[in-house]
């Protein structure tokens, strides 16, 4: 069959791209066709940060947050409660609680969720070395921060199964109605959650 | 200013896709981390394919479409319409008209329109070529399809001034109401100029 495009070359780079998440072939022809106007010195740039990106990244050897050095930022800073750890499932997450300025603990990144549909284990998130960072460190509060999907659930119960003997306070992020949303455009389930789950009104 | 993201390299390779068209860094950073989950050869391919295009594509010297070839396929094909021209913008242009399969004839690919305010004028594309293509060939026809823009128009006119004495005939694209569209929704510039340019009813 010919090619739909008017080169292999092209075709190539565009089947590329189309293969990330999120991006269509027209998307991809798009972004493509927009490189392709930029002088060599750009394009060169762009395919070398990917490359060296996959080449030289580490995984901070504590958190596994990504991190160019051995121990990440975060875990290094001194000005951090090292008692404090919050267990989210990927450097996203981490980015997000970092804008909020509201935690000041560190982190432990899983990898991912338990979920036997995609064929992913406990064994492959960093459950193990977790339990090991609780049993071997001055741990006084684990926070499960996962997302509130049935995996994430199925996550937060295996990984307390494997803590609750080890004497640290265990909690999870408050679900319930967000901030700024109306009443009337909250599904039931959150609805009923924060109902359940009121606190106290402190007039604040 | 400390860098918003756990990684200088992660950084510049968000930076990068953030600076392709319709990428923030939201999306960015979720194709980074993407590709950083693939396995080294996946990266490799696909950074290499966005440097091959760019090192290695050639553009057709007869209608400057991306070619793989010194004259592209549609050129070099014997059995389209040679006499007949259709002027488009780029090469996504002459993709979208192939896949109509409404057009047999030979493309010119100006590289853009006229526009001052980019800084665009009619020596920075095909249009001298296009005028020594109608000159020195056997051209019947040349269908100008360029955006229906202010831009394009302008553009339009430009190439019909330098070709009008060369009696060839010079036709354009036919506007009107969206070949599925409701009357209702149709923009009253559309609508009127489809009254205007209305066509004998042929019952087919």
């Amino acid at each position: 069959m010919q090619s739909l495009y008017p080169s292999i070359l092209l075709q190539h780079a565009i089947d590329e791209f189309a293969k990330l998440p999120g991006i269509g072939s027209k998307t991809a022809l798009r972004l493509v066709l927009h490189l392709l106007k930029q002088d060599d010195q750009t394009v060169e740039t762009f395919a070398d940060a990917i490359r060296k990106l996959k080449k030289e990244v580490k995984y901070c050897k504590v958190c596994h947050n990504i991190s160019d050095t051995e121990t990440c930022r975060i875990c290094s800073n001194p000005r951090r409660d090292a008692s404090i750890i919050c267990v989210v499932e990927n450097i996203r997450d981490v980015m997000a609680i970092e804008d909020t300025l509201q935690f000041t603990g560190l982190y432990h990144v899983l990898g991912g969720v338990i979920s036997p549909m995609d064929g992913i284990g406990p064994s492959d998130l960093q459950i193990a070395s977790l339990v090991e960072r609780v049993k071997t460190g001055n741990i006084r509060e684990v926070i499960l921060a996962l997302s509130t999907t049935m995996e994430g659930e199925t996550t937060n119960f295996y990984i307390y199964r494997q803590l609750e003997k080890l004497n640290t306070k265990i909690s999870t992020i408050a679900k319930g109605v967000a901030v700024g949303d109306e009443l009337i455009y909250t599904d039931e389930l959150t609805l009923g959650r924060s109902i359940v789950n009121r606190v106290p009104f402190t007039g604040k």
